[in-house]
């Protein structure tokens, strides 16, 4: 039989009512003949309402004590699931990290897979059952409880797809698909029918957030198929490959916008070496990750560091580089980054040239770029953002296949 | 170091400044030199808010599927307070029961525990560590997560104790201690300063509801001392031991009240071998206990079989009566089991007399009476229920030490 790992996310069994949907699902899935591994998230909200009683109890809650605690929820939801398959007349079972073998590394709240150890899951499925097993979380080999962090749910039903040489791995949400824009901004956006693994990471550190890049990365190192489908609604959703036909693809698949972002700049630093990886070390030492770095040169012995960081980290972040005390720090979080995304632009020129071309003639102006083979994103004002992606989306034409 | 095992019911763990609370009291109890080993149960009314989800999706929760759904509340109030703990500035490490080597049978929902087995338990101890261990469960050498069933934490905490041979079992619950009644009828109650394992039996599971009778049992078997104090309040409690000073010791030591009973009398059935067990048998077969039993002779070839059950139980007890076709149904759930125990009455005449001759000074009707060697049951009406409790406790003089 061929065999099919599904993972529902949290909103998808928020309610008893979601929940008994999704085993409705799995039943016609499984009465077309498959085999079934399905991985779930924790219901709706219970990761934060968990977080929010460890917050009232500790002020720096154990990392160990949060993983103990974090991993009841998806026991929960997958325990939920196999009783409501029983009352659809399905042999089923659910299995803990532990119990199906997800052996990770002992790194609390965010471990990485090393091994998955399939006796028991093959066993069951040879069983006939269909195993449900709780995402998010795996075992030390001293039989520690880990989390694999957040999203780390669609992490595990690819590890799952990999290590049973599964089909495909289908990660069921609240959207439907990946579009070549969020909807809500451009009614015309277009549902994908593929998108390339690389195509699909850019997309999702952009914000799409549809799967986790972990996933992604996971799914492209085993070239294993994904597919995002909608948990709620019948309709085709997108795949996730290796390749799309070069020849049919478009340049361009998706644009993206970011406005949690924030840009910072510190003026006229001296202009030698060491001074980049000073400011970068010192902020990486502070746990701040850093987007876009623009270095400009202002002709003599200085020059201005621009980049920009997620928005909540921004006061940390001045008050660090104050300590550097390397130059004036001016900082602004009325940004937004716009970005095109897509395989297809590798080898075509003139890409990008179109992206600023529409900005220009929308009258928005671009504070700063960067570019990746498969990307250009532009930093521009908050206030322009939703109108930059509708115009570079109808420049690009998007909305047509 | 001398080795404690406290308990913590639910209660005592129901919000965040609870378990606070809970915190504070083993802190104090770690600086007074002692080690440490904790069972929790899961917070409040976590267990019940659990069952009532698995109802929601299935009409008949699969047992196994229960046992993962219901696990998971004692893991998060363990980790809870082992958060707590380090906030206090204590190291601590919750346990699962898998991870503490709680090994049960496989009967899911009910399991009895088979063996623990303590080298992780004891290397966290000898760790310098407060272990944190999720009452109520265990694991099956298959590695499938049972429960202990209702009230199963007060085992756990018994059988840890006794396999780690701590001093003493400390049960804290949300009542200070064993009283000779209960404090809300009659205000002059009593609190015992010790009970023997068999008087608490008795007191248990004529709804006391302090201790569950299953560690109580467990406790006697291995004569390992409990101690029920309450986790609010700094008073002495309760000790559970094997024999109190018998010289000291009152004949009755405590007055109990259930009134969740009901009575149901076949008349007139048929006095030849095979009867009782044909009823009774019929009755186990249907999960249905019988806790009284009267039968009454007629003079003829008949006899009256009278007995009492829970009430819950009395409309499905009738329909299978009924059934049975053996004779007529009389049914009463207007009744009220008064009962006085005391290990003290052993080999002393005329307590049981003493009993019913308060009763009736009071015009208090008795219309059943069943009798072990601890302990007298009188079935009243329930209206008297209060009354007979007071008049009781006020003619063995139990207010009085």
């Amino acid at each position: 039989m061929t065999l099919l790992v599904q993972k529902y996310g949290g909103t998808s069994l928020q309610t008893p009512e979601r929940i008994l949907n999704v085993a409705k699902r799995i039943s016609n899935t499984v009465k077309q003949g498959y085999s079934l591994v399905v991985t779930v998230s924790a219901m709706g909200h219970t990761t934060d309402e968990l977080i929010e009683l460890a917050r009232q109890v500790s002020s720096n809650p154990p990392q160990r004590e949060m993983d103990m605690l974090l991993s009841t929820g998806e026991q929960v939801s997958a325990a939920l699931l196999a009783m409501a398959l029983s009352d659809f007349g399905h042999r089923s079972v659910s299995l803990t990290g532990a119990q199906a073998g997800i052996y990770t590394e002992q790194v609390f709240n965010k471990a990485r897979i090393m091994d998955v150890k399939t006796d028991r899951l093959k066993k069951e499925l040879n069983d006939g059952k269909i195993v449900i097993v709780t995402g998010f979380q795996g075992i030390t080999q001293d039989d520690e409880i880990t989390t694999l962090g957040r999203g780390g749910s669609d992490t595990t039903a690819v590890a799952l797809a990999i290590a049973l040489n599964a089909q495909q791995s289908e990660i069921y949400t609240d959207v439907d698909g990946v579009y070549t824009t969020d909807p809500r901004i451009v009614k015309e956006a277009r549902k994908l029918h593929s998108i390339t693994y690389d195509e699909m990471l850019e997309m999702a550190s952009l914000g799409a957030q549809v799967l986790h890049p972990r996933s992604v990365e996971l799914a492209k190192m085993y070239n294993m198929k994904l597919l995002v489908k909608s948990s709620m609604q019948e309709v085709d959703g997108t795949e996730v490959i290796g390749e799309v036909n070069m020849e049919l693809a478009q340049p361009v698949s998706g644009v993206t916008l970011d406005t949690n972002q924030a840009k910072v700049a510190i003026l006229r630093v001296a202009d030698k070496p060491g001074v980049a990886s000073k400011i970068f070390g010192t902020l990486a030492r502070n746990n701040i990750s850093v987007d876009m770095i623009i270095q400009s040169i202002h002709g003599d012995v200085t020059n201005d560091m621009a980049f920009t960081i997620a928005r909540d980290d921004l006061e940390k972040c001045v008050e660090v580089l104050k300590s550097l005390n390397m130059g004036d720090i001016i900082s602004d979080d009325n940004i937004a980054k716009v970005s095109i995304v897509g395989a297809g632009m590798i080898g075509r020129p003139g890409i990008a040239a179109k992206m600023f071309e529409s900005l220009a003639s929308a009258g928005i102006n671009i504070q700063m770029i960067a570019t990746s083979e498969i990307k250009v994103s532009c930093i521009i004002s908050k206030e322009f953002g939703r109108e930059a992606v509708k115009v570079i989306h109808q420049a690009f034409e998007l909305e047509k296949v």
